[in-house]
């Protein structure tokens, strides 16, 4: 039984906030955005007036009132793991005349249900942090990795980061072989190349360390670009062959033979990575596994089949593809700044 | 020529700080122990309460007033980068009627010193952190790692204890062999092993993930001896020849062939763990390096070695063989309970 006539869907990132109006038919009716709005990393209350503020477009976008909206799901990183019915958004949410139930859903099983309509397959995410997961019947069945920046994520962005300002620093520190990838580092530091030792370290790798430890462990992600400049240099190429391996082997532990896939690639350093992307699909051919593979930007979409799934429609390949549709087609208006 | 009748020097650490009352002839003549006293990671109050505390103890084991003392020296972790005259202890020293100037000294050359009376040489300690030095002329000349848990100290008791609990992460994930550190890691942390899947990952897993997250990433070090338990257990072999080839990787970094040695080794994972201490002196024959070899406990000896020479006393080896036999005395003293 379909218990709802229009419907809001969340995709709350570390990055930016996304949100969608939806009704019975897969159609979407308007899109709108705002800045990361993870509960988690940002706060309940920054994360909260993040997706207000991408609903309230959403809503203006399809010319509807809040109180309209009669289901309500929001996908974000943790949501496996949260428990009862997100609080904290009740009110925001009330200020916009919305007063249905708020499901909270795993960021990784909207990423999923963006690439198919499918109920069971595999995602593999590798953005700030790296997970793969099997689904079953439409829910998360089993993870492999993301279990964090300290102790995993291996093949994350964070973790080529730091595995980059190593290689860096034992080459500075005449450990390891040369790379290329000391001037780019110096440079994103905005470290001039300085090889006197001073305090019985090299000035340049003083400097690295100092401005490494002055941050956040994890803002080292913003140097996985770096890995994958220089294809010619044999330590860059090194973190490459081990970050594809490494997110193979991820997605390789979770894989059951009966299942063939679809596997849905996603995050922000695959997407964005094609020689890594391309490498561990090898590696999953090597390790004797052979998926369907489906590349996704975000878990919008997913969120949408989630919330319209919850809502009683039994979404086939027709309600998916309209609903891809027409979600391209709002985002085309709303990157043209048309509302409606 | 000698500026001092009688001198303190203080090894300051990140478990216990111990200082000694000296004289001219490199006798020791009182010893006093306190806890933690390292500016950095404690702060400059606590580690001036702690070093207050142990040099009080030393002149009353002494018997001589604070007045007395002309030289003062302080080794410890950071000493090779602070500049200046440690001006957060002059206050607390004055109120033990000393007025010396106070010297910093690196707490890896005071080790060095504990060891021998050469001035030229190499160090290595592997404690909760892990670097090597080739010392020169008496002062450090160039080190290898060194430079923090996020970057490197590799070997160290962070680096071992780290990989400790990731082995034991990947084994409960299912992406790497079982090992006999699982048991151990959840004995450490108190939790139960329960291969139920809850939320994605098997519950023990979970417990590991959010118990490490709610502790200070250097607290990993405090898993380093799981590693040692099992010599059977491949994984946990596979960390030690890992940790023992970047030890002697570091040290050979460092080495200058017309410089045989001596290598002095300390710090709490090489001096409490002797297979990884054999290890690493394999590696280091395997990579060409062959050194005599001194092991010490901790650097006060060494800072005594170091207040003689700033005082201009040449210190040779008689007066090192004095400086060993008295404080051996001092300490056998002090740790009965006599006080002069």
């Amino acid at each position: 039984m379909i218990t709802f006539s229009h419907a809001v869907a969340v995709d709350a990132g570390g990055t930016s906030t996304r949100a969608m109006v939806i009704d019975a038919q897969a159609q979407c009716l308007g899109i709108g955005r705002s800045g990361r709005g993870n509960p988690i990393s940002d706060g309940a209350d920054a994360a909260a007036a993040s997706i207000s503020e991408a609903v309230a477009a959403a809503l203006i976008a399809a010319n509807l009132p809040g109180t309209s909206v009669q289901a309500f799901s929001v996908a974000m990183a943790g949501g496996n793991t949260m428990t009862g019915h997100a609080q904290w958004l009740h009110e925001p949410l009330a200020r916009l005349g919305i007063s249905a139930d708020v499901a909270v859903e795993p960021d990784l099983l909207a990423m999923f249900c963006s690439g198919t309509p499918e109920l069971d397959g595999y995602a593999l995410i590798s953005g700030t942090g790296a997970i793969a997961a099997l689904i079953r019947n439409g829910r998360i069945d089993r993870f492999s990795d993301g279990i964090g920046w300290l102790l995993g994520d291996t093949g994350s962005g964070f973790w080529i980061g730091r595995e980059v300002v190593r290689a860096v620093a034992l080459a500075l520190d005449g450990r390891e072989p040369k790379t290329s990838m000391v001037s780019a580092v110096l440079r994103h530091y905005g470290i001039e190349l300085n090889n006197a030792v001073v305090n019985g370290h090299v000035v340049s790798l003083n400097d690295l360390v100092r401005l490494t430890y002055d941050r956040s462990p994890l803002s080292l992600a913003a140097l996985a670009p770096i890995a994958f400049e220089d294809p010619d240099d044999p330590v860059s190429l090194s973190i490459l062959v081990r970050a594809a391996h490494a997110l193979a082997t991820s997605v390789t532990a979770v894989h059951q033979p009966e299942l063939r896939g679809p596997l849905v690639i996603g995050g922000g350093v695959l997407s964005h990575q094609p020689r890594l992307h391309r490498a561990t699909l090898d590696e999953l051919a090597t390790q004797g596994i052979d998926c369907p593979v489906i590349d996704v930007s975000d878990g919008l979409i997913g969120a949408g089949m989630l919330v319209l799934r919850r809502g009683g429609l039994t979404v086939d390949d027709a309600a998916f593809q309209r609903l891809r549709r027409s979600t391209a087609t709002q985002l085309s208006l709303s990157k043209r700044g048309y509302r409606g």
